[in-house]
């Protein structure tokens, strides 16, 4: 058997991975591998900071595929005998102000009762804990299961067990013979045929022709990179994650003193490093960590996670040849070991009963083909604001 | 004749160009053509607004290579054919709150009496000039004399012209017989000799042995390049500066509608791109164009500055075979014409009638060679904080 991925990102290559430890062919296609949503992602594993209102079927697959984490990168260190900058620290959520107190309690009650290991601690102690905290911080709570890790090691290390399989060019569209996918053609005019071709092009999924067309948002964010000056280093030992005037913000340190400052949320459609994103970045993490602001910007990375309609990734068998897996928004790091294996069973026919039950259903593309459009389009016209052109204004 | 130009920065490429324009063989060594401090200048050409207190050996050099530069730029735009990115828009500097305004207002009347015409007014025609100044802006300040130019292009411009005579590398040390400097030794171990060298290193002179310590600081800053989206372009038509709670800011439009947000200031010593400083340009700009928030970040550019101890340049013979022309501090570009005549004269021992009296006293480096020490530093020891450990600390 031979599978096409397209797409190397931290999913297309971590799915080409799995499906390589089954002794099966890989070919993975993509123009600049690792170099999109991955290449910005900050890499928390953080199943219980990112419990939100609203997303229930996201939590089991994230507590799975934070449980999956521990095995999946040892053994990836083991092959590939990269350091991935892996660290078990614990996150720290701080509120900039007493509102943002006021959320903090209510998010935890909801991630208490999601089964996450959260506690309200106080903020003296809080500052014990990271001296660096501003003095307006008012409360934080400690999450000790989120942990992080550098994707760009990760991807790094996929790669250099993969690359032998890796083709750097653009796959512009599927190849079909009577409805089944039976491979793709490059933008250089070259045909590949495989016996299943897995589509985990994140946010360009719809730039594939062939693909029927996916419900994919393009989420822009802007991520800052820093280094604290030698006198300040380390300016943090855990992750800071934060409200501030109800924003969400993080600072994630790495184990080589890089700190990971995001992210924006912005639906655009600009590719570019948004002024207003990075000027949001160093307000708000000014105020959660105040000498954030005497350190060094190394790298600022813009760039779009591909969100569906629920934040829960898109997983699915489109065709007897082939199956999609993006729409990871912004937990595709967390959720590469469980998100590669679902894939990799579903293009080899495997069974999934490994994963949490309900897990296929969660992410399957099905779950946006509603019967009947919702009653809020049917009476939308119920809901037109008429604006009156003042008379004598353009015809 | 054949003269050395150590530097390939705005001062040593137009002094190059002047000395080659009176049938002088050059030869300009330069490790990074044009990538130092002219880098990141944002190119006002503003000898009204440079204007401040304190610095009254300035005005007449400012105010003379300004009207130098019509005449600089059309010729260099004929030779090499390219556009330097000229406007003769007028500045507007406009005051971010009440304070900032007293403040515009004492300065304007400084500014008046140094012969520049300058004129206060009201926010409302202000507003009608630049649509897009905040609301909070509570006055301003209309300078029609001061222009803008591009010095990348400008530099761009001398490079293709001088491009023959560059050579990139970078000179460790002045070569000298019997107390006069005879050539240049470079980092590859290549002996140029020269009947003048002229070192115009800007804030890396103290780097070149065998040249006597110049009283050099490095002024480092940061300046952001951005772009406004199509919707909003072009978002200035004006160079906007402005006091924001004290704090200078800047913002200059060029005709291909780049914007150039500068600048900060800082003497740490650390070359990386500070966040603090983003942080500071990004907000107050916000302050008076709070549309620059909606821009993208093309470009951050960090440099040093070199400034002298009264930020008057540094320009005078060293040795009978040797010329220094530094400490440009910001206004290196502005004073590109008149800084590279003076010093074209002094290697070649023309005549500087045609600038300014007093010219070459203003920027001679022997005004810094006090014949005592101050009377501060002898009585230093008067002034010594005796700091007490407390009783079991650290030993």
């Amino acid at each position: 058997m031979h599978v096409i991925v397209v797409g190397a990102g931290i999913i297309g290559l971590s799915t080409a991975w799995n499906l390589r430890r089954r002794g099966i062919g890989v070919t993975i296609v993509d123009p600049a591998p690792a170099m999109g949503a991955s290449h910005a992602a900050a890499g928390m594993l953080a199943p219980a900071a990112e419990v939100v209102w609203g997303q229930s079927p996201l939590y089991p697959l994230m507590r799975a595929s934070a449980d999956l984490y521990p095995d999946f990168a040892a053994e990836l260190t083991a092959v590939s005998g990269h350091d991935l900058g892996h660290t078990s620290a614990e996150t720290l959520v701080c509120a900039g102000d007493r509102a943002d107190l006021a959320s903090l309690r209510e998010l935890m009650i909801l991630q208490s009762s999601a089964g996450f290991d959260v506690s309200l601690i106080s903020v003296s102690r809080a500052r014990d804990l990271e001296p660096s905290l501003a003095p307006g911080v008012c409360g934080a709570v400690t999450i000790p299961g989120d942990h992080s890790i550098d994707p760009r090691r990760i991807t790094g290390a996929l790669i250099s067990v993969l690359g032998d399989d890796l083709v750097r060019a653009c796959v512009t569209s599927l190849l079909k013979t009577s409805g089944r996918t039976v491979g793709v053609e490059l933008d250089n005019g070259t045909r590949l045929s495989a016996d299943q071709v897995i589509v985990a092009a994140g946010a360009s999924c719809n730039d594939i022709a062939g693909l029927p067309t996916l419900p994919l948002r393009q989420v822009w964010g802007e991520v800052i990179r820093l280094r604290a000056p030698q006198a300040l280093a380390p300016l943090l030992t855990r992750t800071i994650r934060g409200l501030v005037n109800a924003r969400p913000v993080y600072i994630v340190p790495r184990t080589d003193g890089e700190l990971v400052l995001g992210a924006t949320s912005r639906e655009d459609g600009r590719s570019g490093t948004n002024a207003g994103g990075v000027h949001q970045l160093l307000r708000d993490a000014e105020r959660l960590v105040p000498a954030i602001l005497d350190c060094e910007i190394t790298d600022i990375t813009t760039r779009a996670r591909p969100g569906s309609p629920d934040d829960v990734p898109i997983i699915g068998r489109i065709d007897p040849g082939c199956v999609v897996s993006t729409g990871f928004f912004r937990h595709g790091i967390l959720l590469a070991p469980l998100g590669a294996g679902l894939t990799a069973d579903l293009a080899t026919r495997a069974d999934t009963a490994w994963a949490p039950p309900g897990s296929l259903a969660a992410v399957g593309p099905e779950r946006f083909e509603a019967e009947h459009p919702p009653a809020e389009t049917q009476n939308a016209q119920q809901h037109t604001i008429s604006i009156q052109q003042p008379a004598g204004s353009h015809p």
